[in-house]
């Protein structure tokens, strides 16, 4: 079954005929539209991207014809015009609403993603259909969103193939005198030399003693003998999924004893997890399978012990201590537990799993040494 | 006067107390506050970065700790927490909403920019400041942008000196065999080695017959002996502001004779629009003599003639035949003439310039050549 109808079964059950989803993730979920989303709001779109879906029958995304060879446009309007003024967000909405209108809207439940929907959309949406009723509808979609299909599932293997190129590059890279932009850099290059296409990338690339944050965007610092490298690596593929890893090695020489007994603790750590990683299983206790490893040894982490991966890169089930959801066969999660610690440094490995009935099917499979 | 005052003269004009905003480039206008963008919504987030002002003394950007060195946050929330179930977005709101509170919104009247503003943070305002009245601003803000201070001449400078970095690789790197997305990927890391950060970025790379589709995002075609390479790169320095930039020249080899004379019929228009770059000129003259340069040799393009750049890659003033709004001193316009025609190719050439009474200050200075 398709996202497409996983999601209008919700819809038909909850009573909704028609659904608005603004959020880029969602709407690459339902539709398999992967929006650009590396330089912000399109100025030529009027409005972001959008899905718009009966419970029964019309399904299509509304987005600008500009540039037209960037998407794989279903419903069109007029964004950008050279000749005359327009109004591109207001051809935006009237699109939108046409299409709801279409659709069966004026007396329905329609249903929208509160947390993204922009607000002149919905107005307008309640001015023309004063008698639908309004829900929010984004939780809903995004629990339909925690397991994968037999097609996602493709998808994310994709993408956790790129973690992979990235991770050998930045390996390859990371020497002394190369400076943590230029390491972010060429494993950007890398991801889209192996795509052969643009690569939305977020990615920590930390180094010496900026390990001990945690995570932070590249700068010009310079790689020195002896030192960290962090590299946090998560590409959306141009499938619209994302990958997620991070390997943390010595850069031009051995690590310390201490740094290679932190690496074995979160070896271990990652393989007690990964053997958790079944169906039925609570999010919590992975959790504390993995966090409790390290606090064996007298390590912790301030942060999640890991987390789903999909049409977002940090998205349900969330691998902490809270968190009593049970995993369920198919889903996929990046476990990441890190020592942070002065006079070692911050060190950080993660992996990306299917869950199975045999524990975690890796996805990702780069290298985790910290040497 | 910062772009804040100029702000509160309009704001206390229209008797409008707070204001919110919500559009990445208008928080980074008035706040400096350049949100990260490349990786879509931050789902750690709750909410987009949000700058949140008074008419009178107050101003704050509302954005998430996390990660937060990479944050000049000014008001904070909880957006990130792995202890205990959180959740962002309500934190997110009503950290805006007490912000607002205080600033005096409960009986004011609220600006925002109806076109980002998400639909949940404004029905929560509307709920809870009854008595308010909401007013969209957006367009009186995306009207005071037009004209650039001092200040922000500076960055655009820094974002145009990034463009000549950009182009000056671009045509180094494209030989035959190198890919579009090669080229991309290096131009890329060229702009961020000497950003010494991240840098978001447009660009048209297209090479050959590509060229005929007058841009799109760069693939995998690699480049073949006396194909046209067309690169418009328009990067974000870190400072928040857009350069914009194109070049397109002949990869391995001479032009064609034809080629050669509609680069020069190209050069010769820009000149021309550079030259009528001046306060009191209307956009829609400089539109006319760029694009009349090219009719008078049987040329035309269905584009626009050119637009302003700020903390967005597009924006007022519109060189467009219709738009009849006058240049002032200060205004930051490209330029970007193109031939595109069967037996030559796509040819564009793209310069920023300066609006000044002598005409246009050049803020780019690569080569365009075609050779």
């Amino acid at each position: 079954m398709s996202n497409l109808e996983r999601l209008r079964e919700v819809l038909r059950e909850q009573e909704v005929n028609v659904a608005l989803l603004s959020h880029f993730g969602r709407v690459a979920w339902v539709s398999g539209y992967a929006a650009f989303i590396e330089k912000g709001a399109d100025p030529f779109a009027g409005g972001p991207p959008m899905a718009v879906l009966s419970a029964d029958d019309s399904a299509l995304v509304a987005a600008s014809g500009v540039p037209a060879n960037r998407l794989q446009r279903m419903l069109t309007y007029a964004g950008y015009e050279y000749q005359q003024p327009i109004d591109p967000s207001a051809n935006w909405r009237q699109a939108i609403l046409e299409a709801l209108e279409q659709m069966g809207a004026s007396a329905a439940a329609i249903g929208f993603d509160a947390d993204s929907t922009p607000a002149y959309l919905l107005d307008s949406a309640r001015a023309q259909f004063p008698r639908a009723q309004f829900r929010d509808i984004g939780p809903a979609v995004d629990s339909l969103r925690v397991s994968k299909t037999v097609a996602e599932l493709a998808y994310l293997r994709a993408a956790c193939a790129l973690c992979d190129v990235g991770q050998q590059t930045a390996r390859t890279v990371a020497k002394p005198g190369a400076t943590e932009i230029g390491v972010y850099s060429a494993v950007h290059a890398a991801l889209e030399e192996a795509a052969k296409a643009r690569v939305p990338l977020g990615a920590d690339v930390v180094s010496g003693e900026r390990t001990l944050d945690m995570g932070g965007d590249a700068t010009g610092r310079a790689l020195r003998v002896g030192d960290l490298l962090m590299a946090d690596i998560h590409p959306r593929h141009p499938n619209g999924y994302w990958g997620d890893s991070c390997a943390t090695f010595v850069v031009g020489g051995p690590p310390s004893p201490e740094q290679h007994q932190a690496q074995q603790v979160l070896w271990e750590a990652l393989q007690r997890g990964r053997d958790l990683l079944k169906p039925g299983i609570k999010a919590s206790q992975v959790d504390a399978i993995v966090r409790g490893s390290l606090n064996a040894h007298g390590y912790d982490y301030p942060h999640h012990s890991g987390h789903g991966l999909g049409t977002t890169h940090f998205e349900r089930p969330f691998i902490m201590p809270w968190n009593n959801e049970l995993l369920a066969e198919d889903m996929v999660v990046a476990l990441e537990p890190g020592i942070y610690q002065a006079g070692i440094g911050g060190i950080r490995l993660e992996w990306a799993f299917r869950v199975t009935p045999t524990g975690g099917e890796p996805l990702t499979r780069f290298s985790l040494s910290i040497e």
